[in-house]
């Protein structure tokens, strides 16, 4: 197979292009050592406490041949595959599906589709739950239970409903409709899947939620829905291959970790991400969870208060030029916009003749949706550049498992390298506690009266403050 | 019928509750005149040149007639609706429909949903369409295409690619297949329109995309898939009624918008709108398009540049607390944060009986998700104001066509108030043109010749910042 490589081009990030808000080689050469640290720290973290991720490229082969299996009796006896999960259990399988799979995947006829219909349940509005229970047929139906500790209330909840409802419809059978994956030995799931007998698979140590999607939790729901996953893993490994060096005009990721650094620093905290593809829609919202709860940070390493962290934001070209780029090429100078674009799609529409009469609609016959996507993009790129706003463009060759991969684990250690440069514990989510432990209280778990005390104590709300 | 009112809670904004952060009485005493001048501006300029929108609860009485018609003739003699359109033409239609029916809409079996399915079509992405095209029969296929000047390249492009299918599958018939949204005399779609015999609706003037979800470009959708687009405009109209006074301790946009004002003075350049009930995400698309676009601004109403604009963010919980909400509870102190509650769901689901001997499970038996969705947004409102960043409430008694309406009329005021405190030329969109004009360039449409000799004087892009 040849290796199709994703390519990030900066130019638009560049003084010699934009102007003075760009930046200039001669500062990039000056923060360089910045970039040459972060590079080594991550190298000789590799494999380590939170880091196990880097290793999924490599370590998964027995893995991978038990998930091929599993994937291969669900799609035989499964009408349905729904992923009971959230945060990271639940971004990567949809970025992953969306990206890969039929656009209307579920609307497929089963035989065109070959393989179960894929819901991924990652809230918990009642209406939703009813609504799934609406379109789905629970004899037919296979639950993936996604929770490392197994006291993600969320996803504990789900599953207590799902449990339920399928023991009373299916008595005894009710285990084989559940798979469980989570910790090896720790935590409550682990616990009551061995109870249940259900089938299980492991979510390694050094494998934190949101940079997760490459081992079994994101890879079970891929396969069951036909997705390649040895190829997503081959194109994991190949963005760690191309990021072994720390030169910048090398490394890909480390050029883009030590710009959005810099950014930073000149106060750009914002970082949209575009991609100009439907298929790339949802790969933004995996990418928001991983940026928001790696960098927002209050502590950096040394205990200061540094409350960092630039806010990423999801817009979909070309449609998002019809409401957000108005503002991002007149409003503040405060965001980077990374554009994702895509060379080849899997189709070609052309758009035929009519209107010869109208001028202003006539001239797009004889192109196709393929070039007038790629113009309008390319046209956004120009109209940022030339109002001064900074943006780069991440180009795929196309939209594969093999480009996909290697796009997740780039971001992945863009990620890295950027909490390595800021100094920050990139790997932990502390600030989740105080809202957990918060609705603990107020739900009555026991050990939480103190909690509850002090929820009691607030401040009572003023109604001349509720219009 | 009672007429539901939607609370607007701001005791998280009060320095009384969030501290030095916050606002004071003092403070928003000081304001109210700018806010009263905002007020007044907004009423003395109703429904002339671009707030035509103002009127739209009160002057559609024959249009709503013609579009219920329209709509029970749709739902009796076709099995999809399909709008062709883009920003507000598709953003309306999306997040009226995501709220008010069922949200697996399209899977519904076709007695349950006693109306066609629909899809929006706001990309022009060719895997879309083909992916679109995999889907639906034409034969049994109406679709609505929306665009003021008919001049909106991706929404041509998609007329020419079905119109010309269309045709060649039916022949004559074609015409019925079709109906446009357009303006009443001037452009092209009209004239298309009139010359092939199409079904028309009226773009009334004064009445831009991002404020036309009120009009027919969104209530024919909605009106087909059996939405009570009555009650919708009615709880526009009490949204108006209600901020008939410049007190903004009564007028609730009109301190929404004052609120947000001195935050962007202050700094917070992001406004992060997080609803907390899957019906109400798409809301927030809507809102992203509305608030960008009229606030993001090169230059004031006198003509000096001031690139004002807060950027919008859209969350939903309780999903993006496992993403976003580390972020806002550690990071910068740079957005405002919106929560949207809803007291009363359609659906309530118990958390049966299980887990008996795991505590740390076995605490949710006996709740709701009802209960549990809702601790989760009060947790997440406390730890927000306990980590001092600055939050608000929008709480809806439940999810209806009227309360829907009237918080979609609360944003366009807020909007409107916003802009004229800000000084700006709130209605209009020049940004969107540089681009446009590099994309007919691009494609070489005649007469953008000058522009085209313009991208080809842009230095070239240097091969090293290619990574």
């Amino acid at each position: 197979m040849e290796k199709q490589r994703i390519r990030f081009d900066v130019n638009h990030m560049m003084a010699e292009q934009i102007g003075e808000r760009g930046f200039t080689e001669q500062e990039l050469t000056l923060a360089a050592p910045k970039a040459a640290e972060a590079f080594r720290y991550v190298r000789e973290n590799r494999g380590k406490d939170m880091m196990g991720w880097t290793e999924l490229p490599y370590n998964q082969n027995e893995v991978v041949e038990s998930i091929l299996q599993t994937a291969q009796a669900v799609r035989e006896r499964f009408d349905t595959f729904v992923v009971l999960g959230i945060g990271g259990s639940a971004l990567g399988p949809i970025a992953v599906q969306q990206a890969l799979n039929h656009l209307h995947y579920n609307e497929l006829p089963k035989e065109k589709r070959r393989a179960p219909k894929l819901y991924v349940e990652d809230n918990i509005d009642p209406e939703r739950m009813a609504a799934l229970l609406d379109v789905i047929d629970l004899k037919t139906t296979c639950f993936n239970v996604i929770s490392k500790s197994g006291s993600t209330s969320e996803t504990m909840s789900q599953f207590l409903i799902l449990w339920d409802r399928l023991k009373r419809e299916m008595g005894d059978k009710a285990k084989d409709h559940i798979i469980a994956t989570t910790d090896a030995a720790k935590g409550n799931l682990i616990k009551i899947a061995q109870q249940e007998g259900f089938t299980r698979f492991v979510i390694p140590d050094g494998v934190g939620g949101r940079f997760s999607e490459l081992c079994p939790v994101g890879l079970l729901a891929a396969a069951v829905c036909n997705v390649d996953i040895r190829a997503l893993l081959a194109g994991a490994a190949y963005a760690d291959e191309l990021a072994s060096t720390d030169d910048i005009y090398q490394n890909a990721p480390l050029m883009a970790a030590l710009m959005q650094y810099l950014a930073m620093q000149k106060g750009y905290n914002i970082s949209v991400m575009m991609p100009y593809a439907d298929s790339l829609k949802f790969i933004a919202d995996w990418y928001c969870q991983l940026w928001a709860e790696s960098l927002g940070k209050r502590y950096d390493l040394n205990g200061r208060e540094v409350f960092t962290g630039q806010t990423p934001v999801k817009a979909l070209g070309v449609t998002d030029q019809h409401s957000q780029v108005q503002l991002y090429t007149e409003g503040p100078f405060d965001k980077v916009i990374t554009v994702l674009g895509v060379e080849k799609f899997h189709a070609e529409i052309g758009i035929p003749e009519g209107c010869a009469d109208i001028p202003a609609v006539h001239f797009l016959c004889g192109h196709t949706l393929n070039e007038l996507i790629n113009a309008e993009r390319m046209a956004t790129e120009y109209a940022l550049l030339k109002s001064g706003h900074l943006n780069q463009t991440i180009l795929l060759p196309e939209v594969n498992a093999f480009t996909v991969g290697q796009l997740m684990y780039f971001y992945e250690l863009e990620t890295a390298y950027c909490g390595a440069m800021l100094g920050i514990h990139t790997f932990d989510q502390p600030g989740v506690e105080e809202g957990k432990n918060a609705a603990y209280a107020l739900l009555g778990r026991p050990g939480y009266e103190e909690k509850g005390a002090e929820l009691a104590q607030k401040p009572g709300k003023q109604d001349r403050y509720i219009i």
